[in-house]
């Protein structure tokens, strides 16, 4: 299927793999701390973080030879899923955090407690879902994840 | 785990749902539709629809009553993951969509091809990932989700 999601899901797609990649932006790298943190089974972290090295998601370098230990990190490809986890920790702060945000963002640059908004590349204006929607891009081919009526193609 | 994203992985982490988000998010409504675009089984289909109505996420309204068929929609609560999911669609482009884009998005107050870019909702600069960190929020109570490391707490 010709659909960016759909590629994103291949990465983020299974249980508990966005929950590492949460950990490896809060700096967690080792085995036994990802283990202990998200209690999930030794035979299912490392199938994930395998998969995970297949995908160009992250890098392990050893830290200890005898036996074999290393550290996990995000490479460049991994540490750019963080648009994708802020809008995550955003939206179940607003449907599923009654208590408040368990987790805020800080931005350094100003100093304050912030959230990412989106605004339009082109126009600079707030983004809203009532004024966006969707075109056929360049690499649509002929297997394009949209229906029909959404087929215009704007840009070729 | 008192954690967003966590939250929000209880919404879209079962493979396929948010594919069937981005139908909805496209117009797709009719459980035959979803279920020729997707190409899966009947009987995950109706699990995932029955989920999501579970969840907040769609509710469904009968247009024929027998055999009794329905329409899917998204409620306000579900319609909130755009955001996520246009972060879902940036990063597969970016990294995996070597033809070029296949969705491009179209802001229609501009009448552009665009995409959201993130901004502080402080001071208005564009975020960057090694200008931001993270926090501990009013409702991180006692089972927080971030390291030692990070648990300086910003709100109260």
């Amino acid at each position: 299927m010709n659909c960016s999601v759909a590629q994103t899901l291949e990465v983020i797609g299974e249980w508990w793999t966005p929950l590492i990649i949460r950990d490896l932006m809060f700096g967690v790298s080792r085995f036994d701390d990802f283990q202990s943190r998200l209690g999930i089974s030794r035979n299912v972290l490392t199938e994930r973080l395998a998969r995970l090295e297949e995908q160009g998601i992250v890098t392990r370098e050893a830290y200890q030879d005898n036996p074999p230990r290393y550290d996990y990190r995000l490479t460049e490809k991994g540490a750019d899923l963080w648009r994708v986890m802020e809008m995550m920790r955003q939206w179940g702060d607003r449907w599923a955090a009654p208590e408040g945000s368990p987790v805020e963002l800080v931005h350094r640059t100003c100093g304050n407690i912030a959230h990412a908004e989106l605004i339009c590349s082109e126009c600079g204006e707030a983004l809203r879902q009532r004024e966006i929607t969707v075109a056929e891009g360049p690499g649509a081919g002929t297997t394009s994840a949209l229906p029909e009526w959404l087929r215009e193609r704007r840009s070729s």
